[in-house]
């Protein structure tokens, strides 16, 4: 069963706002065994959505429109489809109930604008938005599906997920079995690590695909199997996995795909430790990451932003002479920053960054992207310098993952344990 | 001039990666006055990339490329374009000299994988990607342009701006200006405002065109004027925005496309002020918001992420009465915790937040989404209670903006300004 997604509206296409929409729809029917064959990401022109669907339909069983169904005049998505697939533009009085009752939870009064989301095609099935005004719009044609969903990513993804998915499922019914496997790897390049599993990869069975996924600090293998046979292709995929990590050992990170700070919630659970975060350059990234996570707080009490070096004395207990004899980016500073950080927020590990993340600041001696990390367990103090290239963002990417990964090894290396 | 843009990689289609490339893309060749007419994203298929190719040149008269040019196996985007424009696959002396130069200054050395890197289609020339092993591609036919572009957002960022965009400028000369006003609007809701400045909106001339982009806790107003005169258009830009600004007063944010954290900056530094953060549900987010923007560190010293309520106590001092009588989520806790951070990082300004982000801890009383939200400026302490729609990520992110917003209204009316 092949998808292909259109993301309407002018502003993706000045790059004033990014299609995630996109992402989110792919991830929730990739385990379903969908394939999504393109996206294409449109303006808001009544002739480029026409051409849009005729080619998405050339390919696709299911078209997924998002976007262009506000209530103001931009807006031009759900007039194109009643031209499209004919019908007329009628209010819709289910349509209206719905619209008010998600003005009045959030606490409005409904206004003539709003109002007019309920006006929709005779020749669509409206599927109820429950967390937004702008219907959701079901059309057929020749077997075919098309899905006119909103543009804002929250709506979308809870409408997709709740209501658009299970009823895709329920009209089509597949018989390909898609599968895949991610181990995450550390340590080395994508072509050092190419190279060295390079006879591994030339023995994979036609079923079977590698592809590798770059990240800040690691690398992403995805083991990619499409076969008749769900069982088989699933048992092929665990034996090539299993075969992949014993070759890669201590360089394994993790073999599910998650981010480095759920894989480190997952050792600090295990191992019933707590962490702080004392951080410099990275401005409090290391702790948001942390707590993205639902259910972070059991491990993690709290973090410390020590921008100026007056906080990292006051609150953190780094010495005066320390700063003043190695200076704010060096290892004695972020050294004292993680037994600071240990003892201030009363935690057993703390991650620690210090560095110049640009784009003034710099010296010859530590130039921009120059950061000392420190990680703290119970039983030891482990830390470096590191030179990360790339722009502000870059560099505080780069150290909070390096920083993250950094106490996941160490608490792995305490466990003697790879996964 | 018109450009698409293709992004080419299987991760783009089962959402494991987001495409930011396209809209980075975007970003610059807009103040040129280009356009982008679509984006298509596609998988490591050969066809797939060739059908894609022929349906970019039928609209545009540049194509960019980002992706698919890795060392491993799954990468084909290269072999694929050598098909297309001819020619052969053949080792290039410059281009192995620079990824050897690449290579050198990552610490690493070359290998076999890396090398062939350097082996590029005749029928191009190359554009030595000076932070990357994967050379950029020029390739010309009948006129037009195709560039092929590394996959990794730093890269192509880098290498589009210092390179790739200059290049197209020179070979490109384009007669029509293209203009962009952008200005946000906060307390009203995208159609609220709609219907206020209806009768506005409808005195635009052809030439203008209003866009609504509605973000957490603000929308943004987007006109766009298109004239063969730039001097014509920019004018009529600035005087129909100019009365926009008259009209919404006190609802106007800002009269640039700045980021919140960017405008409280601009306040700061106005008004001489510094500022600290105390952050219990947004877990260090603000205080990363506030330090992504480069020069930050002239106003915000530091912040403490105050997760459990001990953190709070023993380092924000809050009072343990406070906190058992009224709980962590209350106005008088976040507004001890405004006192406690500009007395613990000693600083003029604080921004704090304490709130149920979910998905666990909701009661009826206070449910998931509740966020209790003070600001603390030299003049006063203002706070409210809030109720965010939406999952845990979104509570964050709508915390953080609302208090980020809260501060910068405070500081502007202290100030007696709009702008």
């Amino acid at each position: 069963m092949t998808t292909s997604i259109i993301a309407i509206g002018d502003e993706l296409l000045i790059g004033q706002v990014t299609d995630t929409n996109s992402g989110d729809i792919a991830r929730m029917l990739n385990p379903m065994g969908w394939n999504v064959n393109d996206v294409q990401i449109i303006g808001d022109n009544a002739e480029e959505i026409k051409r849009a669907i005729d080619r998405a339909f050339a390919t696709s069983d299911v078209v997924l429109t998002t976007g262009g169904l506000g209530p103001t005049k931009d807006d031009i998505t759900k007039g194109t489809l009643c031209r499209y697939f004919g019908g007329e533009l009628k209010e819709d009085a289910e349509t209206l109930e719905n619209v008010k009752e998600v003005v009045r939870k959030r606490g409005l009064k409904l206004n003539g604008l709003t109002a007019a989301q309920a006006i929709v095609p005779t020749s669509c099935r409206v599927i109820q938005n429950k967390v937004g005004t702008a219907p959701l719009m079901w059309f057929e044609r020749d077997g075919k599906v098309l899905v006119a969903m909103p543009g804002v990513p929250f709506e979308t993804r809870r409408m997709f997920r709740e209501a658009v998915l299970p009823q895709l499922l329920e009209k089509f019914h597949t018989g390909i079995a898609i599968g895949h496997r991610t181990i995450l790897v550390t340590n080395r390049t994508e072509s050092q690590l190419a190279m060295d599993i390079s006879d591994w990869e030339d023995s994979l069975p036609p079923y079977l695909h590698l592809a590798y996924l770059p990240k800040p600090g690691l690398i992403r293998l995805r083991l990619d199997g499409l076969h008749h046979d769900s069982h088989f292709i699933n048992n092929e995929l665990d034996k090539f996995k299993s075969e992949l990590i014993d070759r890669l050992g201590n360089d394994i990170l993790h073999d599910e795909d998650l981010s480095p700070q759920e894989i480190l919630l997952h050792h600090l659970n295990r191992l019933n430790l707590t962490v702080s975060t004392a951080e410099s350059c990275t401005g409090g990234n290391i702790a948001h990451l942390i707590t993205s996570v639902p259910g972070s707080s059991a491990v993690f009490t709290g973090g410390i932003v020590a921008y100026s070096n007056e906080v990292k004395h006051r609150i953190l207990g780094v010495k005066d002479e320390t700063l003043a004899r190695h200076g704010a980016v060096s290892i004695p500073t972020v050294e004292e920053m993680a037994s600071g950080a240990c003892d201030a927020i009363g935690t057993d590990c703390a991650i620690v960054t210090s560095g110049i993340a640009g784009p003034e600041g710099g010296t010859p001696e530590k130039p921009v992207g120059t950061v000392c990390i420190a990680v703290k367990t119970p039983d030891a103090t482990i830390s470096g310098t590191y030179h990360f290239p790339g722009d502000r963002s870059r560099v505080i990417d780069r150290a909070s993952t390096t920083a993250i990964i950094m106490l996941i090894q160490e608490l792995k290396q305490a466990k003697k344990t790879i996964l």
